[in-house]
């Protein structure tokens, strides 16, 4: 209740600080029998970690992640599953003066407020890492459901700043640092340099999507797949806007365009973005999500004290000019989450999934 | 579990489907001692019902609300709050073939492939009739909240299909049947006269805030302020897209710009939308959110039935040809839920609640 | 949260007063494609209702169900069951002191404490009569159970104040007041009779049990088969203890004695009561529940006022002189609510279930 | 939903197998602000650690807490708190032959059919090791309802096998290895002797009671104060049986007796144990908890094989042959997690809580 445990079936209570021991989560409700190691896991939290370019933090986290519990010689064993990641690298000194003043933009303010108490160092509970729990547990989700039923996730970078990014190709996505869709990289990196050279930050969009999506996902009124999807995206550090298919686009389409034709072969487009009355129609999950810029810039700014007195603030540290660039695996992580926890909840009521299929008459 | 339950300490159970004899929902959570009737409901069900203009659907619908249970010489007394709506006109025939065939932008794809069965009359379940009791119970909500901080919710439409509306004043919402913050709304009318004319329908988009809201509301993690308030809207029948403060115009905005600075005399912008964090700021919360164009159209459509042959429907019966006319007192309801919930989880964990102050610095 | 909705994914959300104009409740997440009518559910009600002998509360009520949703032509649909239960024979009046006295071994001391404010006609919410509800949610469980696993609930009174009740035969359950397995139950009539006379009241033993429960069902830590049975039976108004199979005798027992032997053709004794670890053996489950003596009795009692002034109390209007002798429907239908939604659980997390098998090689 | 969370505000997610690396959990909804460190957690945990005396378990393990997260230079911070305990004193090989055979009395079998998989090391997920998380985390409920509220919480074991042990005083029982409340154990520790020399197990009667409990706690359908209890008391391994107050005794009570008389200076007597209608009235909570006797025995007992075969079962390993006497800092520690997390309930809806008074009148 306390907003730590992410699901409803499939259940991922994540704990730690950005600059505490450690961090970690609890995955909770993971069907037994299903092969698993830190290697299977290893792989997306290796594309989330800091580190590895330099348009983000230099904060040098291995994120080497540990199975305390719930595997029994190489298989889940339907018990919780512990993953545990060891805090190394931090730094909490640059931080000293965060303590006294609040950082326009940063959850300072707010965490002060609610709890009168609150966790500097990095950004305490409401650093952007604290999303690395999340990529764990969307590794477990992701392999369940590529075994079961093919189900593949997929994100990239839509636009950083003001440069739209035109889709190529998802090949070229783990090719560039910004899990751009696109074979030529050097505008992006250009922009970048700039922007960190100016002391600035920038925003981005981020598309994630899913192929292969069982047909019936989703509950009808209020945990529909699309509202909880909504919830999971708009719950990642930054994300401003979240739109499923066509979505704000959709204000300026006539009903006889936006509505998607079935045909005995399929849908014949996707303005719904997968989704109808909040059930899943096993056509691709279409997701895009707006990413603010980031609020710890080295660039001066008005803000007050704890005492309430007009003060001006300056972010030291190692922060992301743009959390953007780093979102996507987070986000196709959520997204793996989100259709896991409708698969088994399907599956308490209806007792069977049915497989996405083309053509639809297939399942019918 | 099965998604007809919102909220965690301030719940609303709903019940129903739009030909049934009745729907309605159970509150659990509410305060004790607060004076209710169901006049203090009936107002906001009154501004959301059907057959008020000839812009949207002239299904006709008293939604008189009878309170069943919960209230005690008219206070509350913290058991169950069962609010009963029965239906008066519905015209089951009319929806006669859509039993065989699925129409194109609709749940009825889904919920066959979901439940092996459906209601097809008025849409059953998946009607956005069902929004009728969320509006009767954000009505308690917002009694509640007024009562204790003063909150206070308003929404107006800003865009109708190609048509952007200029905010106005929010004076005019109530003088107009678009929730429109506009004093001349001839040009919305003749839009929508063309629009029905032409059997077609269009999108949406509606504002939403609230004012008022104490401090310190909402969770670190998951259940964010923001996310919820996501999670709410997208689950109003026909969201594709829900903003929170710049939404998607945070993108292209810097961290200069986009971090609203703290003065001594409050926050010096609202870009955040009165979240950071996940928790709120005490400043306005603003909301944005994008509606699709209403599905049931009498435009014949492409699609297959249920034996997955290829065929062609046309929706007859009485809908909106804009849900999105009738969709702001329904995201307001949702936002009040959303907020009321939240000061009962803040209380639990907190135990008080910091209401919203100007200066900021009165509260610190 | 606030205690109203029963159960994880076969919740049952109940609301209503004793003298209120209706009471009810709201089953969520029933499998869809059940054959369901009122008739179904109107004979556990009727096994519950008032006024069948002299030896319970004289309150005449029909007790008569109807649906309101979540029903299309005979089947369930998937979507929520709204049950209402009008109230007919209110007398308000026959409590009209009680609002300024707390009667003693009743809530109405600790519901004014906790809410400030109650609902005293019939004992509001406090009253057996919310019971009514649970009954028929706990018919919809029954039946589906059966259909799919042969399931049985069962139960019988085994003692009836200082009257041990010997097992006879389940047959005799059906003819006689008491749910008494004997054949005569005269000497119970006689203690009936004399009770009342004395303008007292007694506490019972109940005994109920279910058979073909499926093997597997229940969560291995907390969420227990026996947890969540004794959860619900605590829950029934008047209940003071709950054993499982062997319950307190289990504490002079050996453990040579009482872990029940496997053999090749099942388990030789069933000192478990069904669940081992928490999860079901697929043996009979069996539960023993003791009920407390009412309340409400005409002898005068000690007691103070809403001033916290010495006083005596009476309680008049219309109550069983012992709550047991209608608990047994109670009882059976909180167990089959129970094993729904452990089979649902069960389902979501391991996809099937395995129906009790004898001899249990059979399953292996 | 898969049953490793306890609690709803006061959450405590459970982790680990008894050979694992490590157990622990995370405590989710902890008010902020309250100092504490791991010696506020390790007394508790030493009080239930085995090897302490010759008549339990003689693994040695120094169950050493660390607390990982949610507690900022001393404080209670408003995060998850995460605790960590490592496994020291596995020996697997112990237990080489369990995986081909089910013992009876014990979860192999459950397990076993449930999850088609089981971690056989020491009885993997269902062993009572999984205790020593919960210790802990009812150690940090305990500090801050004695902060708050006063509010204490004892247990002693009252009966052992067939000897009853008188109550004599509260101060005996940190002296004698069975939490006895007497000051002679000399007949306790000849039978366990003798027991352990037959090769045989015991079961035994545990009292765990908390005072100085705020009035007005508890729900008043579903998550009744007594429900709760009692979920808590049976999902601790090998209980059987719970009462509250006069419990089972309850059934020969006459409603002149059992009833509680008020009086302005308070309640006359507590057959209610400390509920009434699943509030609390402010008396002691008071609780009985039947344990039956260790199902791990090295006499050998009939069984059967994974192939359904029948086998003779011979439990070796170290086991605790009463398990009753390490059950009394565990049933403690669930009854304080159950007021704990009724207290923030209680907040959520009512916004304050009554402590606990007398006289009565004092809070009216």
């Amino acid at each position: 209740m306390s907003g730590n445990t992410f699901g409803h079936l499939f259940t991922v209570t994540n704990f730690g600080e950005s600059h505490g021991p450690a961090i970690g989560c609890v995955i909770d409700g993971c069907p037994p029998g299903m092969e698993l190691s830190e290697a299977d896991i290893q792989g997306d939290l290796d594309r989330r970690r800091p580190g590895t370019s330099r348009h983000v933090t230099q904060r040098n986290e291995p994120d080497a992640v540990q199975i305390l519990s719930g595997v029994y010689q190489g298989k889940t064993t339907g018990t919780p599953i512990a993953l545990l990641i060891q805090n190394t690298d931090q730094r909490s000194k640059d931080y000293g003066n965060i303590l006294e003043t609040f950082r326009p933009g940063h959850a300072d303010y707010t965490y002060f407020q609610k709890y009168g108490i609150r966790d500097p160092r990095g950004g305490g509970r409401s650093s952007a890492r604290l999303t690395a729990p999340m990529v764990a547990a969307g590794a477990v989700a992701k392999k369940w459901l590529k075994e079961k039923f093919g189900t593949e996730f997929r994100g990239c970078m839509t636009q950083i700043g003001e440069l739209p990014i035109a889709f190529e190709s998802w090949d070229h996505v783990p090719h560039n640092p910004f899990f751009a869709p696109v074979a030529d990289v050097q505008a992006l990196e250009d922009y970048m340099d700039a922007l960190r050279k100016a002391g600035d930050s920038c925003g981005a969009r981020i598309r994630v999507s899913a192929s292969n999506v069982p047909v019936g996902l989703g509950e009808p009124l209020f945990d529909k797949m699309d509202s909880d999807i909504a919830y999971a995206m708009m719950g990642i550090n930054a994300v401003k806007g979240v739109e499923i298919g066509a979505g704000f686009g959709s204000v300026i389409q006539r009903g006889t365009t936006h509505g998607d034709s079935l045909t005995p072969n399929g849908f014949a487009s996707n303005n719904a973005g997968g989704v109808l009355g909040g059930i899943t129609t096993g056509q691709d999950l279409e997701v895009s999500i707006a990413i603010k810029p980031t609020s710890s810039i080295i660039t001066p700014r008005d803000s007050i004290d704890v005492q309430g007195n007009a003060t001006e603030v300056i972010t030291k540290g190692r922060h992301d000019p743009c959390v953007g660039i780093r979102a996507t695996p987070i986000a196709e992580a959520m997204l793996a989450l989100v259709v896991m926890d409708h698969v088994l909840r399907h599956r308490a009521q209806c007792g069977d999934v049915v497989p996405a299929l083309t053509p639809i008459a297939a399942s019918i």
